[in-house]
């Protein structure tokens, strides 16, 4: 065994006990009974523990010096190994088990909070995350930009000044868009009840039609549906309201997007560091092209629309034309989670700008809301009416994920790039998608992107499936097309 | 700390990890998609590293030697620990992974070989197994029997001499009242078709009759029905055939005594060694009760004739007596897990005779078949058919569980002892089963067995709940009068 060997086998069972970590997360979200929360929190610690220990393991130190990689896959793993042993050693033991209690505790006062609008109930904790991740940062930062270093850990080799000006670069476009929009008469949407067995009869439909590998996974119901796992089990949910079936729809095929990577992934790379996607936005962006340039576009709601047809009888939308406006409605709503593809964009760039500020010591928890509250009204044009509809509506805070919204926006931008380039490789694509076809465009995103997992840096990934540099161009291109012609 | 609290805080965190392993075991048997074995083997033996190297810590040993217990709760734990220890000590690491991978193997060829009624397929890997056993066996006995080492896993206490002894004794008072019943005309048996969803109900409320904690478990369907986990989360699993809802509804119940153990157990003694069922033989005393001395009595089955009424109309039994005698029909069939309560206890002690002698080295794994099939016409009357109605019906060997077998018999044996001191306590317990109202028994075995976990030893767990030394006494008692009457 040289020592290569002996880190990739190190890896390999490490992986293997993430993933046990991963299945844990799962079975509390779908499964798990109610009343065992508190025994989950023990055995997720004690499982936390055996990780950490393996993950600052001093041999892993030694076998990167001594490793030679023989090949490119394994120069890749070396890189990522390298990250990871030194993004782990680098934080104090002390320190990582008080930010694993504090967040765990800080996602059930948050929650709570949410429920009773309650923000003074959820300051204190939330105090404490922000000054915890701040000492995180600085011991990561190793003298650099505190939130650049938090970054790291959702999306290698970003930045937040690089991002902060993509972000400029977007914002007028996507406003201009967004105030031509909501000045022609809103469309009508989708009325009615849709009962929950038939609303999963078309999740599943949809999920096979884009290619999920159900061998190597299942669909489960949850609150806030997810995709977790890699390789040969990676399960997704949904959820059902039986008013609003685009919901659970589009939420479906958003998994599947995150599912395909996980599932198309070289088998070669299975439980190692390359066997999994390589950043957050690089998983959002096959997310938001399954959901969006393909799952709404005119040509495959034509096909959804005949499946709803088929399953629930007239709608009253009477054609396809009216079901794609419906699906594509543009509203100013509060809540990032239900957002169209334009506002959702703009919803990101206002929490991008607080956390920052908020990391590097520009902004105070306690002014945290007053920030949220001028800017909404600023951005969307109505006052924040609670704070469940404004700084409580989303968990990442509370749990300590900051630096990790950008790659929402990310991911559009990336999966804009990755549209353009499949839609000049397949000439057929719209005639596929209206008959439910979704083998070309799938297959195109294995075969260019998903296949490779982690070979190859976030950026780099995508430069190498486009075949161009990727910018913000082509999302807001496809954007201003698509919603200039609504 | 002391280092009884330090071997207390390791220990816990032992028992956590072990919870998860359990957790993997029963989403592999409900939830996992068939594709994902390959990779679960790995999770499963990445973890058992995990769990071995912590077991067998040497440092457990330190604290062991130095450890003061503060109380008798304490003495037990330590006691618990110090078996565990040695045992897992005595073991060579080499030898536990062989074991480790052989059994896992064994476990696929038998599945495939019983498919195939193939034990020629079967016999290479079970030389191994046996061979592998005693060579543990020879490592844990110190000298002593090897039988009688294995036993230790799951019958602390127990030996092959007494077990045999107690066997004797039973036998001519069994096979007396087999043939008595078998001489007398056979009642008719439950006919129809009985829908899944509905079956399902019905278990849903007998696990609720029962007394088991929902908001503690969940029930799911799987092939071989099992029970898994501990304290707050205790699942249970059932399987439905639809023209045999008999079993359904008795392996639930069955599975809500293994159940009502785990969820029982005093919440002081959380993730301690004492934390859990002391015993196979005693876990299956509750189960055993539950389902036959208490659900397959004249008085609760008269409750479950009315149930099925209400979901399925009338039934082809016409009245509570004729549905009471088909519940209990007795029958000479070839498979254990399909056996009412007299020919059970002959097909445990078939079993118990061939894995002795196997271990002890007086029957090789090559002559187990003829052995199996001479003894089995000797004891049922009738020729075995085909080997996946013989030797290769149960997975134990394969998974070398070798020593196991007899804890099945002796859980009869303690709930025949169980079911005497309650029926002593509980005059009313007749008039209570006939209107589905289990709380008293139920709440008889939680206090006198069940909330104390492990914190006496088998046979004295049962002596303090029964207030008599148990022996095979009342079982057989219960069965002459039981079927002496039907």
């Amino acid at each position: 065994m040289t020592a290569f060997d002996d880190l990739m086998a190190h890896a390999r069972e490490t992986a293997a006990l993430d993933n046990v970590m991963t299945r844990l997360g799962w079975d509390q979200r779908t499964m798990m009974p109610h009343g065992a929360a508190h025994l989950r929190s023990e055995e997720l610690a004690a499982l936390e523990t055996v990780l950490h220990d393996r993950r600052t393991d001093p041999r892993i130190g030694d076998w990167l010096e001594a490793a030679e990689a023989p090949d490119a896959a394994g120069q890749a793993a070396l890189r990522e190994l390298r990250r990871s042993y030194a993004r782990n050693t680098r934080v104090p033991a002390r320190l990582a088990a008080e930010l694993a209690r504090v967040t765990a505790m800080g996602q059930e006062i948050w929650s709570q909070a949410r429920r009773d609008d309650d923000v003074a109930a959820f300051l204190p904790v939330l105090r404490q995350v922000v000054a915890l991740r701040r000492e995180e940062a600085a011991a990561l930062a190793n003298g650099g930009d505190l939130y650049d270093a938090l970054m790291q850990d959702y999306e290698p080799g970003a930045s937040g000044a690089e991002t902060a000006a993509m972000f400029d670069r977007m914002r007028p476009r996507l406003v201009a868009l967004r105030e031509a929009t909501l000045a022609r008469p809103a469309p009508e949407p989708l009325r009615g009840t849709f009962p929950q067995d038939a609303q999963l009869r078309i999740a599943r439909k949809l999920a096979e039609t884009f290619g999920y590998d159900f061998a190597h996974g299942r669909l489960d119901l949850t609150v806030h549906p997810f995709c977790a796992g890699h390789g040969e089990d990676v399960r997704i949910t949904t959820r059902v309201v039986e008013t609003e079936p685009f919901n659970c729809f589009y939420s479906t095929v958003h998994e599947v997007g995150h599912a395909a990577y996980e599932q198309g992934v070289d088998a070669a790379h299975a439980l190692s560091p390359l066997g999994r996607g390589v950043s957050m936005g690089v998983h959002e962006s096959q997310s938001r092209i399954y959901e969006n340039q393909l799952g709404r576009s005119r040509a495959f709601t034509g096909w959804l629309f005949d499946q709803m047809h088929a399953e629930f009888g007239p709608l009253n939308l009477h054609d396809a034309d009216a079901f794609y406006r419906a699906v594509n409605r543009v509203h100013a709503g509060y809540i990032r989670t239900e957002a169209d593809e334009i506002h959702y964009n703009l919803h990101i760039m206002l929490r991008f700008d607080l956390e920052r500020d908020l990391l590097r010591g520009e902004l105070e928890a306690d002014d945290l809301e007053d920030a949220w509250n001028t800017r909404f009204e600023a951005d969307f044009g109505t006052p924040v009416d609670r704070p469940a509809n404004g700084i409580l509506q989303d968990v990442h805070w509370s749990a300590g994920l900051f630096g990790y919204f950008p790659t929402y926006t990310l991911g559009n931008v990336y999966a804009g790039c990755l549209f353009k380039a499949m839609q000049a490789d397949l000439p057929e694509l719209d005639a596929d998608l209206a008959r439910g076809d979704l083998s070309a465009p799938t297959g195109w995103l294995r075969e260019r992107l998903q296949r490779f997992g982690a070979l190859r840096e976030p950026r780099a990934t995508i430069e190498a499936a486009c075949g161009f540099t990727p910018d913000e161009g082509p999302l807001l291109d496809y954007l201003e097309a698509k919603f200039g012609a609504l």
